[in-house]
């Protein structure tokens, strides 16, 4: 049996931050470990009104934003903290965030999340995207800010259902629609299990449009210390990395290995095509030093057939912190995308799933079989490291 | 005796959503039918903090949005669906609304109305309105937005009167302010009856400032399925019609007539310049395919002389509608507008009114009684229908 | 003793408009004069959302803004406005301004305070900020809106004290922050006693992020009728006085005289060099024709060495209103200032103090007691008041 609770329906009026679902809401679940799930609002600063569900399911305690498009703040497992220290402390309410700020780059205003989505129009640095004809003739010209829509969109219905089995499912549905600009609903959803380290997400978007709409996706999922710090490594089963760009290429021999906060330290980016078993899932590892806590990511790279390694080991206090980002292509502007085939395009009625797990590693045998996993998925032939960007991956 | 009831007053500390305004609190009006009004906070999604007034005559029920200008998102007329169904499913907070994306045009990201109010200081496409003096040289440039910003102002003070005559009046005051950006302050008021088919609107919008300033108005009435069909008609008085454009002059000859829902449809807008009776009033009439249902309006041509019809039969989930839009000119960028002489400049502590009423018709007999009117208003001379664009009514 | 009380902590969940805070809530407070805090939040219009602070403190009342930065939306001293009626009549929510609108200008939608900041970042006109190496190429560029991003930033904790003694002091602390994009957080402090005609100001400007941050500040004082009518005085003791631009240069020999309520004056600014007193104080006064009624402002000059005075006697619908600016720079594009070494730039880990304080003085003898003092700090040497901009003080 399933029991649900509606959190958030705009079209009902529900809207609850008065029940905290745990056992004794819901007696019939298992009862092996103290779990809860319940939401609040903030308010005050920059965070008035955002809505935060705050989940903890025995061993990952997770903030959940459906202001911020189903966006997850931060978390931790096993006590471990999974998140990282943005300049900017709290959640940001949407409101307060103008995309078209400093350039088209407005969307870091509200950037503190621990995973957040990167799209569903379009993802990637900002920038006029230009379409021309087969003469060269400008059809139309857009300008496309910071990482798309996605993240400031609120959810307008948010579902809680746990079972009998102890698994938690949170479900928001979220619209990026405009006029004339499309309607893509994202129904993004988070499972997990009573006690567990791991928690997966489901999402799913359709095309409830009349039109062909483009999209794209990427999943900016960030850590910083205690994970990070000098000495982690990341490890990734791939057929090819290349730099994003002349700043990642200076480091291409040591692109697997981190640096403590460095103060001045520029962004490095590096562009990964992930092998795939049979399952069709990628697996990429972040370990810290001693190799004794860290974070898998497994994801379906049937859909996510990308992947990102953003290093951004700069001072603790500007942000320290890396992104191992799985997604649809490479954040590069979406015309440049198109024109190397990573944007899909999504008929009226079609849809397309996303689907990637995290587990929280908190012990030396936990990281060792997840890096013995990455070897053998890997094989006999290396990863090929490019040591300057690739001319279809980098725009 | 009429009784009043204070909904929204900023300055008083009044916000209520917890009264409800029927036949019980107001015993002195008409009972034959029941009536109500009543407003609520909507929670969640882009709606988060939207206030709607719901108000139920008996035969028309409507709701209005404070939050968004005193617009009327969607109504019906004895159980006829006066609505469209817009990708933007829910009303928007404007905190939401950045009418800067998108080139200018991210007031489509809130629209959904039945009825929007276009202006105040401006409406129509975005756009870089430069002002020369007699030399030609540049004394200001302005980047004017698409349709103005009071469709994303809040009002500040409602208040709802009920007579014992049954007359129902929703008043609202929403300011259109900035330092150095003038001061207007839009009375937009709501009247019906209970029991009735009919609401009217009658505005007022005064420069409150200390400068003389420059109006525009247009009301973008909005109506989808079930009116709008396949074979759906429009009919209105007028003297001349004119195309907006090369699309919309391919089918000058069946501008009166409406497709049913077409994928890939691109707009198409006429531009009219109806004729008024002794009264000052035009008439126009969109009647669904078997005439027996269908929404007449009666607009005021002493202050609003200029009609646009939008033919917007794209697919249903891209938003199938039509615009109804009487108005003070045409909506092309404001200098433009000011060149042919309809733009209204209000001296400092002058206003202006306008007026319109919106009957839903539910019969054959209704739909034949206002085009017999219409018909009678038109007289002998048929309406000249340009099959160009005039030089003068499109920019 | 003092006793304390928490009105705003997102990070407690603390968001207190119950509590009143007066004379039986901390008995052991001074009782000779009637005073009270408390904070409310109202609803409706662009306010929807902003959190209010009213102190009356016995003679002084005072709101202040939260939501708007700390900002000091009106007051009165003995009953005397100190306030201006600026076009947008009531607190703006930042939620619902858009810095980018108007070229830049949007600022001004919602601006109507007594005392507002201008920084942190930067202040002064918007425009496009171009860094260049010494060989001239360009480094950055960042388009700077008018005055900085901390007035629409909300506070997201804030205290209210209370001695024994009778100081109250309300501290808001507000983020300015963003990710790639420094992190400065604003101790915003405003002390007063219970009976007492003044307020004083102590902010800390921290850089809490991990690079070096310019920063600019400016508070903008801005006052009304009745203490600025025809015929009201300004003084300051000062080395030097120059016009902002051609327009103030038309009026320098009466740049201390100001007119009524004059429709279509366009606005005067004059920069001024101030002469502090061994307290680094200095000194400006506006008074009323009569000579009975005005404001003193003390400020320190180690941060604040700028003085900008804003005459703005257009009509009184339009916002008649003269500021009274103690800044660390003029109001120039960043860029400028920093040419001229008006910027600072504050290390990791640095922070800078700025302390000014207002009084009301309610006779002729408060008014000729401030005179004097001006009068004997200014001393044997005039001030130069130049009749054309000096090149390094106006863009």
């Amino acid at each position: 049996m399933t029991q649900s609770f509606s959190l958030i329906d705009v079209d009902h009026g529900v809207h609850d931050t008065t029940t905290v679902i745990a056992a004794d809401t819901v007696p019939s679940a298992p009862a092996d470990a103290e779990w809860s799930i319940r939401m609040v609002r903030l308010h005050g600063g920059l965070s008035e009104g955002v809505d935060v569900i705050e989940l903890n399911n025995g061993c990952l305690k997770l903030s959940l934003l459906p202001t911020r498009g189903m966006g997850l703040w931060k978390g931790s497992v096993a006590g471990t903290p999974l998140a990282w220290n943005s300049p900017v402390e709290r959640p940001v309410n949407p409101a307060f965030v103008d995309e078209m700020r400093r350039g088209g780059i407005g969307w870091l205003d509200g950037f503190n999340e621990m995973l957040v989505r990167c799209g569903l129009g379009w993802n990637g640095a900002p920038g006029n995207e230009i379409i021309t004809d087969a003469d060269g003739n400008t059809v139309s010209e857009q300008f496309l800010p910071l990482h798309g829509r996605i993240a400031n969109l609120p959810a307008h219905k948010v579902t809680v259902a746990v079972s009998d089995e102890g698994q938690i499912t949170i479900t928001g549905l979220v619209d990026e629609a405009s006029m004339f600009g499309g309607k893509l609903r994202l129904t993004a959803t988070l499972t997990t299990w009573i006690g567990s380290n791991t928690f997966e997400i489901h999402d799913n978007v359709a095309n409830i449009g009349g039109s062909p709409t483009d999209i794209e996706m990427l999943y900016h999922c960030n850590f910083g210390a205690p994970l990070l710090e000098q000495g982690a490594t990341f490890q990734i089963a791939a057929t090819e990395i290349a730099p994003r760009d002349a700043r990642a290429a200076e480091d291409c021999d040591n692109w697997t290995q981190y640096l403590g906060p460095t103060p001045g330290y520029a962004e490095q980016c590096y562009f990964v095509a992930p092998i795939a078993g049979n399952d069709n899932r990628g697996l990429a590892l972040l370990s810290s030093a001693d190799q004794a806590t860290g974070v898998a990511l497994r994801f379906d790279t049937s859909t996510l057939p990308c992947f990102t390694l953003w290093k951004n080991t700069q001072a603790t206090e500007d942000g320290y912190c890396t992104g191992l980002e799985p997604a649809t292509g490479y954040p590069n502007l979406r015309s440049f995308e198109r024109q190397h085939g990573r944007v899909t395009t999504l008929a009226p009625g079609a849809d397309i799933s996303f689907e990637f797990a995290i587990s929280g590693c908190t012990s030396a045998d936990d990281i060792a079989a997840v890096s013995a996993e990455i070897t053998a998925l890997q094989g006999d032939t290396p990863a090929v490291v490019h040591t300057v960007p690739r001319a279809d991956w980098s725009a």
